[in-house]
């Protein structure tokens, strides 16, 4: 385990992009958070600069030592923070493995991942430890057993400074993730619901359980291409099996809905649907310059026209792989360098137009024998 | 002569669109008015609806007199408002040939038009009688011949009833037609300067020059499909002939200004055009609904990448056709119905859909041999 390059450490194609999980026709991805501190440091949002470096220093130690004893995280790497430019840790963002306030300040905070992005640990993130499991597909229990088994091992490294009281279980910086300290968060991809404005319902069926669906990057943000978060509110007073039973639960109701709609809108070729899967394709096949916004609405609906059929050469991974490629940090990366907002908008236009190129229409979108339109005579 | 139906007399391609006039890259159209008023009658805004409808008789006997001894109208049909319904005579708007005021009141009110549209008569839109002649590309002092050609003709025919004074010349019911009572519009296709916001550019040069660049269908209207109306706001102190000069010369100005742009464009393959060239293509040839301001937008991109060499198969000609067909009462008018908002909008994509695959883009779209995007290996 060593420092790495964030352009260079991870797979350029992640665990949870290029291996099919359950029900991946709507679930992108599952990842479990588990929240630990350390009772000798203070929480991170109080402690000292000194102290920030300090605890982070006793990590690397930790996991040096569990690398003698376990291969959990051979091959994981070391990305401490203030070694990165601001569009190299924003890039983690867009990658789904940490948060905007974690990569907000550089002093003390850090990412340890393995290559492919399935286990990774936070360090001084709201917590001074988050360990993070994300894996495709909906496969939550996985990812708990994965981040358990790291827990374990930590735990016993930790000699027992995991701060944990009897009546509230694990503490942590903010109380509502206090218990547990479990957070399980599934990755929906909803283009159908959001086409016929239906979404309204599986977000309140989602409230009614005690859950919250989010934007594309969770709390507080916006969904782009049709990405949804759902994920756990409450960490306390349950245990982790009943939590992911619920979100998993709660997770296949909206499967169900979104899965529903896609069968009526292929079912009668819906016009509504025939439109937007087709000027998704005329748009990315001639745009020259084109905002993230705009194309991971248009890459939604070419999904969308994947699931009704009506579009050839657009593999889940391919999906996955162009939604995230075409964020704003993630092509500087790619690239390898600071792009201005509008080199960014060319590169990416560039990269979808090459994507298109190996995408077909069904025969409905290219073959129309009769014309509805009868020009006068 | 006789009463004839909207839907079925005018010719479907009128002559403005059909014939290639002067400066056509950018002149779509040039448009004469003359108002004319009787003496014996009070100003259709203050007239009863009895004298109205007297007035319009008196002028259909003129006109009818006046098919003794010339062949000037000959074909021409009178439309008189109260048979035809909103859409249709909305219709008449959008084929530039009256004013949204005209159709709003039916009583009284009609067109004489020939089937292409070239020689016209407003009856009782401001003034009693609007004489208008409508012709292809740049070409006012033809517009204004033949308009005059139909205003000598009544003008004999009224036995001098025509409302004249010696200082105000030809009176009007708005003291700012007074005078000549010579309206000279030109309509002008500036995708270019849009595209570039440059357009203030020939705004204000416009009104240095005392006229105003106007929306689409003129006075208090948007421009759609980046076309704009320019014509001269003083009537009065001024002879006909200066005042065509001047709007011939201003309009001069504003073709230059169009053409330098689109060479520059064209000059360094501006990547700007190509999306916006790209765009319209990819949009036109897959959405399968789309209302008239996108679509008269991307439509006129495509006629700018006509310009720029970069399409073939959209001739000045279709484009106009095109242009006016996929306005939302010529729409129902073609198709001889009333259409709800969605079904025009499916109606207009449809029609456009069928446009374009007789349209080809440049090889600078289609094939991209050296790729700018380098995927990381």
């Amino acid at each position: 385990m060593q420092t790495q390059n964030i352009s260079s450490h991870f797979n350029s194609i992640p665990r949870w992009m290029r291996r099919y999980g359950n029900d991946c026709d709507v679930v992108i991805s599952s990842r479990v958070r588990l929240a630990r501190n350390f009772n000798q440091h203070q929480f991170p949002h109080v402690a000292s600069s000194g102290e920030l470096l300090e605890m982070r220093q006793n990590v690397f130690e930790m996991l040096l030592e569990l690398s003698e004893t376990s291969n959990l995280l051979e091959n994981a790497g070391i990305l401490p923070f203030e070694e990165f430019a601001d569009w190299e840790r924003q890039s983690l963002v867009e990658r789904h493995l940490t948060s905007t306030d974690h990569i907000a300040q550089e002093l003390g905070r850090a990412m340890v991942a393995l290559p492919d992005s399935s286990l990774s640990l936070l360090i001084n993130e709201e917590d001074h430890l988050r360990l993070q499991s994300l894996l495709p597909g909906l496969q939550l229990d996985a990812a708990f057993t994965l981040a358990t088994k790291l827990d374990d091992l930590l735990e016993k490294l930790s000699e027992g400074d995991f701060a944990f009281d009897q009546k509230f279980g694990y503490l942590t910086a903010c109380p509502t993730n206090a218990g547990t300290g479990l957070r399980a968060s599934v990755m929906l991809h909803l283009p159908a619901l959001e086409l016929t404005e239906r979404l309204a319902e599986a977000k309140q069926m989602a409230t009614e359980q005690g859950f919250v669906l989010r934007g594309t990057f969770g709390e507080g943000t916006k969904p782009y291409g049709h990405l949804y978060q759902i994920s756990n509110q409450i960490t306390l007073g349950r245990d982790e099996d009943s939590i992911l039973l619920d979100v998993g639960e709660t997770v296949l109701h909206i499967i169900e809905m979104e899965r529903e709609v896609r069968a009526a809108l292929a079912g009668n070729k819906s016009k509504l649907a025939q439109d937007a899967v087709g000027r998704a394709y005329g748009t990315l096949s001639f745009a020259r310059r084109i905002n993230y916004r705009e194309a991971s609405n248009h890459l939604s609906f070419l999904r969308l026209g994947t699931h009704l059929n009506w579009i050839k050469g657009l593999s889940h991974q391919r999906f996955n792989e162009l939604m995230v490629n075409i964020r704003p940090a993630c092509l500087q990366v790619t690239k390898g360098q600071t792009l201005t907002s509008e080199e960014r908008d060319e590169t990416r236009a560039t990269m979808l137009r090459e994507a298109l190129r190996k995408i077909r229409l069904d025969s409905l979108f290219t073959s129309e024998t009769t014309s509805k339109y009868a020009t006068r005579s």
